[in-house]
């Protein structure tokens, strides 16, 4: 920064191996986002810091999480947090595991299931029709290749159309893109997620 | 459809196991970027068709694999298209393969080095800098969560900068997106992309 | 329980799929063993209640743990934790992941270790050397038959000694039989842990 | 090659690692099967060549290859090679991959199955029969040693006797010899067998 | 050893990359350990002297040992002994296969089991019920996260109650943990087990 | 049989789950290989009784196996066994690492070697040269897709050629298909061989 250049608007820790982008110089829409997200949140998580590097991506990012995050469906919104944390353990993220650990337990109003989910759902304190979801979440993650028929017909038998098939299929993909995104450019959870929600 | 309905203005095949919405049906950005595909291709790519059932992931996918795919940059436009399909055959995703296999071959203007980088991009006819590339987006693929500063050495070695790294990545993690929704879809590929560029 | 039967001294949950042991038949060097584990943290951590079911292997794998957990070394309290959280993780052991995360973030006397090194430690706020202790950790958790020389120099490199080696090798080992023993008997951590020195 | 030497047959291009034999130089029975070969072909296929380097272990080879892709059978043609494709890109075996294709196309005068099998035979246009031998052929290329009599009653289930599944093993046991060996000599695919039967 | 010291009681081989102890030093208990062993075997197995080094791991380990191998149960001898050469040999550790491969031929007197277990327990010549055990054995070793009821439903198919499941699971931890130990210390196996009971 | 039916020249076990073919019923070539090998042997090896149900295959077999087993090379007729072992432990395939563990004691005349070298090789009394060969046979019988020039100056640095580099693929290759082809026939070990050379 220049002597000049205003003072950020957020700390700027070293959150990531790309360059941070200074709030300033980003686009209106962008910077727009991360205010909205602050005034809620009382701060910015670091994966629009880092993601800002890139306004395209960015967009598109944020964009594809709203389509399936924040949309209408069968699945509640910590259904969708429980997906997050599970595969993102098993692809060892560490900000999506602590991000969205954070939020599922405050979706959950449960300050235990995040850490359990985290580490083995199949041992966690959720229904066994969660279990379902989350058996085909990390089968999407980890071997989609060989999903077929006998997997919708597994989810139908714990009453999850094959729409719900789809939301449960493109959490797992979205987030894997997230986690591989976020291993790649040494993306640091925010200190607040740690305790949000225990 | 009823006798009124419209005729299609695509032959709708069985092309995935979600339904095909009706061309008419369909907000009218998504159906101007499948007419100015079918434009320029002499056909729609199944990937629009399917993906169509839900517009707004439709419309994030889109933007973000433009994003990646079409913006400027040090990979050139092959060199994309070879990261796609290295990782997607690892991904056992068969549309994926065979239709950016097609693009490969017509970027590359080389009708071997599609099935050649798809089967063992260690044996194709490319640069050591290009197999090098599909050495860090294969690891990005796999295991991102063991990505760290000497993988970006290597890249350096091989004359990438670290923003290329952010773009071998990226593109890697998308389709990694794209590989999953493409199998659980059960995403036919077209005819056309076989013979395309051979 | 007959109505004569004295009130268990500790509240007894469904903590696992074996029976729990009334605390009054137990024999009295466990007996006191738990007392003692009650004074210090103001409850008794699940794995006592659930191996107090067999008192022999009780007392040997406590004997264990203290030779490994208690001894003195080069090892800091806080780097052993660091091992249980790292190889626990990988092994998806909840218990382990969950109550030796509380130890670690008391013993390290920082609140964020514990999640960092579970999710991964490559990421986390550690040394160098702290990572390739945990490298070497690793690797004997997973595929100790190919540890060789060439794991013990890059130990040296970083001034582990060989004995040094075997204590890091040996908690990553006692902590493997550790994670099996509590996944197959359903070992639920206790709630007072999820909290602990955040 | 002395000034006298006659020029060689066939165009010799740097198609592995090992010496490629001068055709003069091989024995007659070699010869003999490289130019028959030829003549039906148009092209000696450069397996061949490599193998030539080795006469002994070549006769061997094509004696095994002729005893299961040229016996009677229940399998087709198209049904081997099929088996051929699908083993051999899971081993990553360029050459099987691309020359095998080609047969399969010709021997199942389809156009795409031989890409469809080699990436996904589970979303290819075969039958459930096909599916159920390639299910098994890639449980005997991967592990064998869990091969049991289950697997002898799914194939049962499918009409294949255990004389099929002899064959359907033998020829996974001996692509994956084949997968190897050409991997091993760096066996470049013909450029012919890229547009065969397209 | 000055010339003064007396000699050692048992010949000292190169058997491992940690000093082995001199008799003379260590406690009695171990060194009476030692003795008794040698006394009824005509040998020290080198598992004594390598643990030896280090006296507090020794004295648990041997415990739990004793803990699982000597006590009374359902499982037969030779039955634990085929659970420490099946999970052995997956966990490549040379002293337990063919130290335990030797106790095994001697328990079950049979000369020829203990090398099909360790090989290919599928295929050895053992009952149904004993193939079940190891079934979920190697499950422990191998992905006990995993385990759940089904797995205890199969094994009380074939006749094994919840606390003969205790005892398979914890004979497969344990010597997942002395696989690792004998792995790291390079522990080497007396000569003589070699040819013991065949 | 019926009563007139001549009494089998061998005792025929149940070796396999296959028919084994009546001696008086084979070609005179497979009979004369069978007597040749019994008198040598003083028993035929089942390989040779389960094959022999099919007589191509079986001589192709056979030839492939003396092409490589019986040729010139450097590499002596122990270390080509040691290869067999080694791949074929991992490969879990009991007849070819209890028929082929009695020949390699016997080539090596060393009782110990072969249970050495089946359960880690890493650990055995052989030379670093040795556990390179080793090194290099392993990779091709896991990943040799992955196999490229590193590999090969690996061996060179210890006196390796590239001659012996196809051998050490080979041998690893050619038994890649025997232990496919013994765990799907269920080729049982004959009892000679547990106590040959020990």
């Amino acid at each position: 920064m220049t002597p000049d250049s205003p003072a950020p608007a957020f700390p700027v820790f070293a959150i990531g191996r790309f360059p941070v982008p200074d709030l300033a110089s980003l686009p209106e829409d962008i910077r727009l986002r991360m205010t909205t997200v602050q005034e809620k949140a009382g701060f910015v998580p670091n994966v629009f810091l880092v993601l800002a590097h890139r306004p395209d991506e960015f967009r598109a990012f944020f964009a594809y999480h709203d389509a399936l995050m924040e949309k209408e469906g069968n699945l509640t919104k910590a259904e969708r947090e429980m997906i997050v944390v599970a595969t993102s353990n098993a692809n060892q993220c560490q900000y999506c595991v602590i991000a969205h650990g954070a939020i599922l337990r405050i979706r959950a109003k449960n300050p235990l299931v995040a850490d359990q989910v985290a580490v083995n759902y199949r041992k966690a304190d959720i229904s066994d029709r969660q279990k379902a979801m989350l058996d085909f979440a990390m089968k999407v993650s980890r071997s989609a290749h060989d999903v077929g028929e006998r997997d919708f017909e597994l989810l139908r038998g714990h009453g999850w159309s094959d729409e719900d098939a789809w939301d449960i299929a493109a959490i797992a993909a979205f987030f894997g893109l997230s986690n591989r995104m976020a291993n790649v450019t040494g993306m640091r959870p925010n200190d607040e997620f740690y305790t949000m929600g225990r």
